[in-house]
């Protein structure tokens, strides 16, 4: 089974998304998954984050495109990102890098070679000219060594690190989902070698204080009360349960965040 | 051909179902099948409502996921409904129940079994963590007494009764659409014995009062105008000839609507 | 592989897109893909435009069936179109005939065989219970004589005529894209031979007037400034750099531009 997902900031309501589908099966017979086409225009770190804690479920083999692309046009080179087990495409602005580094042992290609491309290439949109046809290549076999050049001077994203002292840990906000769940940069692996279940910690936002329990699970402090959790993707996270805590507290993506407990 | 479906609250700007589907496409090939994402969050009551009214159109065997799962994490219990030609999968907090009844034959299951759940197990995606690995080893043909014990006390849930009498019907609005069209608990078999087409009738909600024509479809009113209708599932609907009826009357889902005819 | 799409206007949100798809699957074996659903509501223009940039990129053989449908249950008639290469149903109301025209020698046969429909056939979802049907017995195999008569007097759609004079082109605004693109009906092929890359245009919208750069791609101007370009479809488009042009200038559907060169 071929498996091409797709994640784009196109938003659903207009046919980009359908000429990178059709333009797929047109070169090959996979089976596309939409990763999402909802990433905030133009919001790399956003999209790159999405793309981080996706890609760890697929199986090996998945090719996935990638397309939040305020530089196309220019001379922003393209990208393949060959890793242990599966294949990142998209433009070289940092947006495939999180999820190369976490699948790990990765080599980046410059996409070169026009016989893997669309003819002729529009000026903005390489998503369906150029990514969405060579990952049907790549998933009909094409070697490696026919995409270009490898290169080491691709441009670099994270999520920046968070860092645990004695009694604080300060990290940042690198997602807020569908239902107002705060998500940071601070991996709970690390956090629950300092903080227990059950305890109460201060969380600091801005110019803001709050008292929040940390436990297991959102429903273990009642309807529309803040809870500290580690999230399904092993990040911290605060909550409400049932209720929306990024718009109770205001914050947005990249604020600081620090836990003193 | 395999089919699996999926029913979530998840919103689609993010990465938990592209985690679901990655983790079915790891486990089984099955042909994926979007339900929705957009249910409103933790609103149990309408993806019931759409579960109920998509599974009826689906081919026997097809197994749906759905997740809308305010109690992740607490001690309410996972479910695999078998029924007459398909299965339901999902939280036992009555998500399942009124899509089960509808298909008829149904026995509950309790989810207990630890090989057919992904390692380790999160406290707040058991929709990425069991109800899709289970869904994917039954669609691989796990037999039922694998899942765990049959149950009987499992959270029932239904959309009230209707009430027809001499002059009158009483219901409730289920679910408002996409085109603001109000959907009612109503059935359409019994309001046609006791109403005609073409025949106008006096519609309650709340202190408000309208007199409406009933009649076959949308465009039998003119544009811009209060039209009675049985809707494509057999409920009986208010709508506005290409306008939005539940934003001008100002009502919201579990409101009780009175007929007058 | 058979490839079966859908575009609609019924939104994400309920069940009535999961009602068509699982028709679908339960009689044929297609590969869905979802060109979108979140058409304006009864916006038959938007959905003919959106289509019309989408079925260049199918490959030949597919079927796609489109319902932007406001006169649902009237005596407005079902249409099957066949192209050179992909076949086109839905509605006779203008949607699909852009596309059609498109795509090249067009036949039209007008629905009215009901072996090729469910049956009961609701009044408000035949892209349920007559088209979604249809375009699965045509997957399999039916002959386009099954379906009914060849018909002329079709609901013919255009998006109207740009006009080029010696220093003008007049045209309308037929799309507006998740970024806030504004996306005209003048041809870039016809444009390109009266303006040069580089050069400045004055735009006039409404009582409002733009000096503009007329370059290849976004990223030519600086973040936040008017750009003037050939979009991904050939049509003339105005944009801001990571920015929305449609909020900042104020415009809609069917505005007339006016370029001064």
């Amino acid at each position: 089974m071929k498996i091409l997902t797709f994640l784009t900031d196109f938003g659903s309501n207009n046919s980009y998304v359908a000429q990178m589908k059709g333009t797929a099966l047109s070169l090959t017979d996979a089976n596309i998954v939409d990763i999402t086409h909802n990433i905030s225009p133009h919001n790399i770190s956003e999209g790159a984050c999405v793309l981080l804690t996706s890609v760890p479920y697929f199986p090996a083999g998945t090719v996935h495109v990638a397309v939040v692309d305020p530089g196309v046009g220019t001379n922003r080179r393209g990208l393949v990102i060959t890793t242990r087990t599966q294949i990142l495409i998209g433009p070289d602005n940092g947006l495939l890098i999180p999820a190369a580094k976490h699948l790990g042992y990765f080599t980046v290609y410059e996409i070169v070679n026009p016989k893997l491309m669309l003819s002729p290439i529009s000026s903005t949109f390489h998503g369906r000219d150029i990514f969405t046809p060579v990952a049907a290549h790549i998933l009909n076999g094409v070697s490696f060594d026919q995409i270009g050049p490898i290169i080491n001077d691709f441009t670099d994203l994270d999520f920046g690190k968070f860092e645990i002292s004695d009694k604080t840990v300060t990290g940042k906000i690198i997602f807020v989902d569908n239902f107002g769940n705060i998500i940071t940069n601070i991996d709970g692996n690390h956090l629950k070698k300092v903080i227990s279940y059950g305890e109460k910690i201060i969380v600091l936002i801005g110019d803001k204080q709050y008292t929040i329990p940390f436990v297991k699970s959102y429903s273990f402090v009642k309807k529309g009360e803040l809870v500290a959790i580690i999230g399904s993707n092993n990040f911290f996270e605060i909550a409400i349960n049932e209720g929306n805590a990024a718009k109770k507290i205001g914050i947005k993506q990249d604020d600081v965040i620090k836990i003193i407990f």
